[in-house]
């Protein structure tokens, strides 16, 4: 039986998830493993402030223990319950924030973050931080629409394109990454306007899981004190 | 009416509260501002996973919902809910974390953290990383003891001295961090038995919030793209 | 008796010595610390070159020879003689300028300076990189005034606001420090005008010497070999 | 007609790349692309020196111009000719040591990384420094033996398990990365005797290959001055 | 005998040797070592792409090679084979970029690069981050001008101080680095239309040269594992 | 009539002083510039503590003010006045700490300080992060010897090697820094003893201040506000 990746949205809008699973259907190849996308229903039409964050990762955990798959894919750009995931299981757990991130760092010099809110930067800035990869970043701009309203079409791609053409020729990006998982319907096409690379998250993540299950990668417990 | 200071123990531990009660004694003044700590009975008797960490902080913000005080304190070294309650009041918000890593600032060259467990490590230093700390750590290592276990006193005291030792010996640490709100009853004995100043977080954290009072400091929303 | 807390202001403008004791008045209660402020009529009439630094620095240490208090306030930006004062003395010696970046860290996620003089800013930022605390800083600008022309309220005001936006709104600041003792006058005004907390440095000082008083924290010397 | 990535060994050992060939068959999957391994028979038997580094840039850069492939990996740790190569295409061209790094950063705090000489350690950290990536990495140990001796199979395994052990009990890691290509067939053997993540860094390219061909990723030119 | 200097210009511009060799003329004291410039007739008539920079430190190794002098200085700013000439050799062998970067950091708080082509400034940035150094680059800004045109005066000239300028007032650089050796005829006019120090890079390596042969340093081979 | 660099040693002892002056004895040359050394019979007779840094640089910038030469040099390792005498100048004034660092980065990948007291360890750490070059030390460890004490050969010698081994194979250094001015003399027996390089940072600086001045580097004022 061939492996299972569970991709959770952690926003109760399924029109997301319908995005998203498109977004990754180039990913799927015959005899390789298979890619599902669930909604979490419980969780929140959008997860913009931290609260919402927190709360997430509550049912993020909560879905992954119910729900055994071989690998997953945590699809929401605050990556929650990241870190408690992989407390609970050895499987891989790709977030798509850290995906996006270090997908970026082999496709350009110095990247540049799609924001949906300008509240959601200081959160981006302290996890870039955290992760180490602060002096990659060009730049992190809003498009100050939050995740219900990503359904605009017409109007998030105007904005998309705006903040993008300021992170490449204001902030010097060589690459984008689009900060929201309800962006993915978006890619191809601020890709085809900018002409810089553009990263969906999730399919960064998705590509990453599909690798560390192809070659078993397999995390084992952090620990180990600092000094010297 | 004066002001009151909630110091928050998102573990269930009465003992935990009771010594943190003690411990911030020197901090009430005749006229000063009343400073009370409750238990939240609903969390887990120890902090000690990622999965406790993000489930106290849902409790931590649903206290502070029911509960408006003119200052909070997060009395767990993880800081859970911090800045989901930074997001919910404009009222101080304290996390002992942050709180006795940014006093140790003014103590010492560099600070050295007495963990519970190895795996508590990997989380602090993303912290200091988040927070942008990181260069004045000299280092961080661990007693091996969980949350309940710190109620034996002698097993406790006998490995905070030794790792104490090590932190201040062999990684050069001139000031200590207490790095769990469980240690409280230790500090003026390690104080005594190392030679160099040891911070017990919940003091520092009400120590901060006093100030911040006292100014009448408020945070502002957390804003603005990052680029140039 | 009552412990005492003596702020000096080591340049030798009595109106500066007055402002900054009525800046903390709030921090002062009854059977509290007694809270001294003192003006060295030997310094210049406003600290504005290195080399006015480095004389202030052994006006400062004299001061402290010459009046054992429990703890000391050196109110002047540049933190003058605070490495020596805490080789000659074990008590609390806080620095203003360290005492407001560290106070700044828990209020926002990236402060600014308002600096008096452009000349002023390669000295903080050296300051800020040897406290391993650049990464926190959003922006420094200065107002163009020297310390003697701070008296003049309405157009050090307007420029403290212009300024204090462009920190804000252009440089992303959600916190902003006032970079000179001579600005305490004009804090509670700025906050009102611009809606991020403010802090004025020598009352952050006096707040984290309170702290240390009522906790006993006593620095250790500093020492210890670096590598591994 | 399926996509060919072409995987290029710049040293002459048709060893290596008969074993890198191996280890990448489980990224293999019928339907998609072609992973082909070639040996540069032009190339010294070993890459070791600087000079053996840039001179392999050089072959690197010519097979590139001579045989086009839709994607490239250089199995090289030492990424030669990989900035030349991704000027001369906008196909995705993956170096083996960023490859492995970029990955490690989502399998554990900080990785380990085993050298195979002491001489390729500074190269390593000017590389990290340059990428970034430093504060990542726990440490950096050789085992001693060129690319020629890693044939030799019991001294070998014997050598990457001794230094794999100090870098995860000594310094930290929790996850490995292997040093040279030349290492592929020591992978499982390793990792099941240490019990953490072992990244073969030419498996990791390959993976990170596939992602960017499903997902149609081109890098664009590098350019933009830096400032404010 | 007196020693000798080898300056090694790289590309294939007499032009560009002359230029060099007037602008170290003040460096040439009776009696001292013999500053001898060559041209690389096989190099191309300017490095501008990274291949071409590989391509020219296969070049540098092989003239050394040849041609032992007591001391090399590599006068291209891209440094190309530095690293491999200091395998081979104990003898001082400077980069210009390397020297240029050094002797900034003792004349100003923070440095300007005037680039000649935005391609170029990536491959700086790496550069620093690999030395340590980019927390003290102001700003780099590129002329758009190849090697080649930069024999056009007129229009190399007003570019120069039009990007040094930006530079200085927009991006606060107090020193700067011209970032061509074809660049040294300009130096002495660049600095006087802006009044800041400007830094021909061979003029800063032939000094450090010199300092080196003086005092007879060598270097050491590198070595020595990362951990602790 | 030549120009004239002037080397303050701003301790009392003569018997530093002449070690130096027959330090920088390779440096003279015929013709060149006129290199004098002056000792500050009013300072201190060791400088190493704070205090006595502070008041050293109120007696360097008065006897700069006294003595107006072409190029100055400040022969104490703790860089006393340094920042103030660039105020005063806008002749070179080299510190031979900063000196001494500077060249460090040209002749190894990580340098290794030999400090005379444990006390020293924190000023340089501070001094190395303000100049933004932490990254580039390998270790700091102390001999345990004070100033005067340097005159005992035998004992000097014994811990400079002991600790400058320590240096080289424990931490990893590949060029040593002497951390004192009153270490001239051992430098070659140091050298010869250990098999890297070691830089006396007065003969650094003076290497420097020769460069500077036969180039017309002139340092501008600094300025400029930092944000974006």
């Amino acid at each position: 039986m061939p492996a299972r990746i569970l991709v959770i949205n952690p926003n109760s809008l399924e029109a997301v998830t319908s995005a998203l699973d498109r977004a990754i259907d180039p990913l799927r190849v015959a005899g390789g493993p298979r890619i599902q996308c669930v909604t979490l229903s419980e969780g929140p039409p959008g997860i913009e402030t931290q609260a919402q964050v927190d709360e997430a990762g509550a049912h993020v955990t909560a879905a992954i223990d119910r729900d055994r798959a071989d690998a997953y894919v945590i699809a929401c750009f605050s990556d929650p319950g990241l870190r408690a995931a992989r407390e609970r299981t050895s499987a891989p757990v790709l977030g798509i924030a850290e995906s996006a991130f270090v997908s970026a760092l082999t496709l350009g010099a110095r990247f540049g973050i799609v924001a949906i809110l300008e509240a959601s930067i200081p959160r981006h800035l302290r996890y870039l931080d955290a992760m180490g990869l602060r002096s990659r970043l060009a730049g992190d701009r809003a498009i100050g629409l939050g995740v219900s309203s990503l359904a605009d079409e017409a109007e998030t791609m105007a904005r998309l394109v705006d903040v993008g053409r300021s992170l490449r020729d204001t902030d010097g990006a060589d690459v984008l990454v689009l900060g929201c998982a309800g962006m993915a319907r978006y890619r191809t096409a601020v890709e085809a306007a900018l002409g810089v690379p553009v990263i969906d998250p999730t399919q960064a993540a998705v590509g990453l899981a599909l690798t560390a299950l192809a070659l078993r990668w397999r995390r084992a417990p952090q620990r180990g004190s600092v000094g010297r």
